[in-house]
């Protein structure tokens, strides 16, 4: 028998071993916890704790110290047909007595509002509305929320919509409750003072209407710097909301080319999280488990989560794409954003993210079909994976092993494929599968850029340290990082 | 390729897009939503939301229909060699000034226990000690450790130990808050009145020094109410630990025998809530999401971490047990339990779990190798694995495919197996493992039952109303259920 999550096992466990046989049998170069060699003089199980108790008393600079532990961290998830409908009951029992529903305009006209609505009501809980949630949210759009919520001084959100509603609510949370906060205290360093969130949120029920960000299970809120030209964001465990409920019902009601863009980013979560640079190679070490951040790298739950999502994925987003009467494959589609939303929440994505943001930042004038808005689009799921067979072609080196079993989730028959193919071999099962799905763009030419303008976007995929960090492969000086990245958008071109 | 993991997923597919395909095609045996087979005229998805939103303002007695939904929730979980180390900053995080530890008089020597006051001390945290946490906890006991907590009146608790002292200090946590709560108020009806844990506990960190109870990421307590001869506890998923801190270092202190109990308490959590019955065959539905059990029966996410720890725990197990030095095998069991422990905290556990209660209650005398303890004992997990076997013969028919996937998780090529020989093979499969994992018994002879002894068994099954209710193919009459559990206990002498 041949079990591919067995077989996956071993990567996990050596590397959580790796430390337990770095203290026992003292190999300098992968020391968790300091790097003199002359404390490891322990050969046996007992001296070992004697050992780590000594590093326990001992002062040591952690910022020179790779991380050694890492934490699994979720929204509680409901699912069911229809379990919208519970929302006004789950406020009345976390004692919610006024509601700031956050939604857009969109969704605003939708069915699943009117359930919402009609269940708030029914409970005699007190609601107001914020409709103007900004697709793609830019600071201005997001302190324009924080002002509404602040003054409504609610006591619980709930939001209903995709990923920019969801994330523009976890902002509103967080400074309604940090009322005399400065607006970059939490944002993401080097931008913003990246400050942990320590304090208790408000309740916050997300409720979402696409099958894509899995934002509805994170900490993590992305928006537009503006002033910097960045897209960032706030990214911390406590800011995931209480409760995410997930109704296939609520997702019905997405047009193809969004089930296909959406259904993209679900794609690239997977691939992105499974290929991550494992948690215990992450540098500094925190010096409070507060600092620990959500994006930590691949870790043994996260790549549980990562890889049954991407299985799911390419199951079923081609169908649910093809058949809007597919319910199965929707069904699965929803369920599988939320999975891959709890993986990468807990382990970060890398390059096909931190570089999707210049691209959908820059557009040149492309217009997504299917999208129906009044100026150029680049859908976020579209950006990220129009890159997405380069950039794996570039990880791949950092652990083949890992690119071998995603190719094989894609069908790709690996039993014969060497290690150093493997990179070709996933790059090239992406890009059939993009192929498959239909209407997406074969590459940057095809979404406007030019040769020209890849040093721009290299400029503009600088800032994303807090993905970049994650991806394998990737040189820590800048002109090599930059040359690398060219070399990426080049090859996507 | 042939990926157990999508393998399995239409099986959770097939049951959660039978309820769509309920509504829009109208089969009444299976609509789950009323019994009134004149509202299934809904042949178009445009349709299918209004059918819904009738149901939504029709009346309808939900104590006669099937669940629909299930929620997955779990405690966030870090994981690291030393990690206890962090318990300190994480108290003050939390703000917490004054703590209740909660261990017992042998955990309370070990190096473990050290680290933890230690790490308070240095955050100038005050605390106190509770160490009289008594191995399989009574009613007594528990009450003694409630008044213990109420007189000390802690904002926060740590629990260190095993499944006992962790669920001890969940009800100590609860009945501090619910100051004024009779003691029953809370316990699974039908022998307490299985009221749910609405307000918000104090934190509780979680530190096990056992890798099998699972308890630090599930809202489960469980206790001897010795009055009514019955193993009872509280379940609600606002009941789970703040944190779970898993430290392979805490497990190292095990010895061989505890390993094995230990262990075997994870592969039964694994097969059964593997094996449950699904969650949307469970009935009532719940008339308020707060009353949804924990024991929801097995769903697509519960699924998962089963089948993974599963696949960990027969890898690893042997492995664990047998050579004291293997850390890698000891630290992925450690994870295993953790990851079982997240699978039944959201889908339950039946027959071997419902069964083992009377088996360790009514003890003939046995003493089981390795535990050095001054009366008679039949350590929980050996008490859970020695029916699997027979239990497992009797589920298969309720799913054969599920229990041919099990088998192949202990290595048994499946290719050639007929559906009606899963019960068979599986349970040859345990029976197989149980012999190779050594020193466990072969039967409930070798534990000192006799034939003249199955009725008081049964007997004593038959209160674990909680989890028998998640037993396939078990009947609901009471008289075929006795005779069924006293087949299962006569084929596991």
């Amino acid at each position: 028998m041949v079990a591919p999550a067995i077989r996956v096992a071993p990567n996990a466990a050596k590397r959580a071993t790796s430390l337990l046989s770095a203290i026992q049998f003292g190999h300098p170069p992968t020391c968790p916890c300091h790097s003199n060699p002359s404390y490891h003089d322990a050969r046996q199980p007992g001296q070992m704790a004697n050992a780590l108790r000594r590093h326990m008393s001992t002062p040591m600079d952690l910022s020179l110290q790779k991380e050694y532990a890492f934490e699994m961290s979720a929204s509680s998830i409901r699912f069911g047909l229809g379990v919208t409908k519970e929302v006004g009951m789950d406020l009345s029992n976390m004692k919610a007595r006024r509601v700031c529903i956050v939604t857009d305009p969109n969704v605003e006209k939708l069915d699943a509002m009117n359930h919402v609505r009609e269940n708030l009501a029914r409970e005699g809980i007190e609601y107001t509305v914020y409709n103007q949630v900004r697709t793609e949210p830019k600071d201005s759009s997001v302190k324009d929320a924080i002002a509404f919520a602040k003054n409504y001084e609610p006591d619980a959100f709930v939001a209903l919509g995709g990923g920019s509603v969801m994330d523009t609510a976890k902002l509103m949370n967080l400074y309604t409750v940090y009322r005399d906060a400065d607006f970059l205290d939490f944002v993401n360093s080097p931008v913003g003072k990246g400050l942990p969130v320590a304090q208790k949120l408000l309740p916050l029920i997300a409720i979402p209407t696409t099958a894509g960000t899995g934002s509805e299970t994170s900490g993590t809120a992305i928006f537009d710097l503006v002033s910097k030209r960045a897209k960032t964001g706030v990214a911390h465990r406590n800011l995931k909301p209480t409760l995410g409920i997930c109704d296939p019902l609520n997702t019905r009601t997405m047009p193809s080319a969004v089930h296909a863009a959406s259904g993209l980013d679900v794609l690239c979560h997977s691939l992105e999280s499974w290929t991550a640079i494992p948690y215990d190679q992450r540098m500094p070490r925190p010096q409070n488990p507060i600092n620990r951040p959500a994006y930590q790298g691949a870790n043994p739950i996260s790549d549980i989560f990562s890889l049954h999502s991407l299985r799911s994925t390419v199951k079923y987003l081609t169908r649910a794409v093809k058949d809007p009467e597919d319910f199965e494959a929707q069904q699965q589609m929803l369920l599988a954003s939320t999975l891959a939303g709890i993986g990468f929440g807990n382990a970060g994505v890398h390059l096909c993210h931190g570089m999707s943001y210049p691209i959908s930042g820059q557009n040149p004038g492309y217009q997504h079909a299917g999208y129906n808005v009044d100026s150029p689009i680049i859908p976020h799921g579209v950006s990220v994976a129009v890159t997405a067979p380069s950039v794996f072609r570039f990880t791949a080196a950092s652990n083949p092993e890992r690119h071998l079993i995603a190719a094989e989730a894609f069908g790709v028959d690996i039993a014969n494929v060497k290690k150093e193919s493997a990179g070709e071999v996933l790059g090239e099962a992406i890009r059939k599968f993009l192929l498959e799905l239909g209407d997406q763009p074969k590459g940057l030419k095809d979404l406007g850029f030019k040769h020209s303008d890849i040093d721009n976007l290299v400029e503009g995929t600088i800032p994303q340290k807090r993905v970049l960090m994650l991806a394998p492969q990737l040189d820590r000086e800048l002109e090599g990082e930059k040359a690398q990245l060219a070399k990426i958008f080049e090859d996507s071109m």
